[in-house]
């Protein structure tokens, strides 16, 4: 399963806030065996949404989008998806009952628009907040505040699987550059995929979805690479 | 200005690392009066980079390209950049002497590859790595390591302006909800753009090209709204 995750704000565009949703939803889809193939942010615009939601609509399995949903002029989220999909928007019964039976609001003092999604759309319930979320089509609507972000995913998480990758990580002291050949004869002597991230000391990635595979191409470097002298350092849990 | 930032990396789109570089670099953009459209992570694979760079090349004037730049096998940002503008790599002789005289590696020691950029283009310095940026048509390619990214951004910000924005934040105690009146009015009777962030506090982000109009407005706000009980929280810096 292949997805692609739009974040919608200006101060994500502004570097007011680091996206810390976008990793975060990353982590989730992928401990799920989940491909992200792209992480977008883009501005409160309904044609911006609109146009992105809509490409990646087409392009991928399932899109998630989060921020830009709530009673502000700002949060055009749902109309953006609304224009992708080619609907209009529609006040969700669902998501009024919801919010009056499960967050304790009484209908008359939401803010009018407050359950709009685009028509066809199901309400997804937000157990933190008040905004709802909505599914339609391919596309997942979520709130942008974190912990609401969070409570909707779990409502909807049960919809994202797929080959779950086991991965485990060799922290190397020697630089990139002098560590080439040992991962390209990694590459080559067993069927996993390879990441090289530099910092403190280079990680060398090693995931694949035989659990096995990867635990033996992993102690395989191991033995062939100069350890940190912290090699408690090192990151070795299967995901 | 208008550009868009492409962050490349398996490990973005994992969740394994925030992305903290696209935040600074919207930081900084910004403060230079530049628009930041669109923010993309995109796997460390060259069709991908190629399809996502060539778009935002089209669109904006600008693309900043970090990751992805190095000796490794899934290094291939540079390939990804060639292909987008349809040109081979070949080898930077100015990134070459640049890496021998001002970073102190013998060029016979270098991995092959190293000083490749696409053709017709223009190396960059790395004032704190070894491997080369490069500015191809209008577009910039940056190392993924912070400090080097940091580092290689200096060398070219100047390039990048427009009109500054000033910016205040007015924080209010009371729910998103409850200041939608104030809000509307905000943006009737001020020439400012109006965001609001939920969080412990909703902060109200006021900001325009006319300095006066967005203090004036702040202060409207200010008089008309519940301050948090630590007041001292409002961040109220122009910039």
């Amino acid at each position: 399963m292949r997805v692609a995750l739009v974040t919608v704000g200006d101060e994500l565009l502004a570097g007011d806030t680091v996206n810390t949703n976008a990793a975060w939803l990353a982590r989730q889809l992928t401990d799920r065996g989940v491909t992200v193939e792209r992480v977008t942010a883009v501005p409160d615009r309904v044609s911006d949404i609109a146009a992105v939601v809509n490409e990646y609509h087409a392009e991928y399995d399932a899109v998630l989008v989060t921020g830009g949903i709530g009673p502000t002029h700002d949060d055009v989220t749902m109309d953006g998806v609304a224009a992708a999909v080619g609907q209009e928007l529609a006040q969700s019964e669902p998501a009024l009952e919801y919010i009056e039976s499960h967050r304790g609001y009484a209908r008359a003092d939401l803010t009018a628009g407050t359950a709009n999604i685009p028509a066809g759309g199901e309400f997804i319930p937000n157990p933190v907040g008040v905004a709802p979320g909505c599914h339609v089509e391919n596309i997942y609507v979520l709130p942008g505040v974190p912990e609401e972000m969070r409570g909707m995913f779990g409502e909807i998480e049960a919809q994202f699987s797929g080959t779950i990758q086991h991965t485990r990580t060799v922290a190397a002291a020697e630089p990139e550059s002098a560590l080439l050949d040992r991962i390209e004869q990694l590459r080559e002597r067993f069927d996993v995929t390879v990441g090289v991230y530099p910092g403190e000391h280079v990680r060398v990635k090693v995931s694949g979805p035989a659990e096995e595979a990867v635990t033996t191409a992993a102690q395989w470097l191991e033995q062939r690479v100069e350890p940190p002298e912290q090699s408690t350092d090192v990151d070795d849990q299967s995901r």
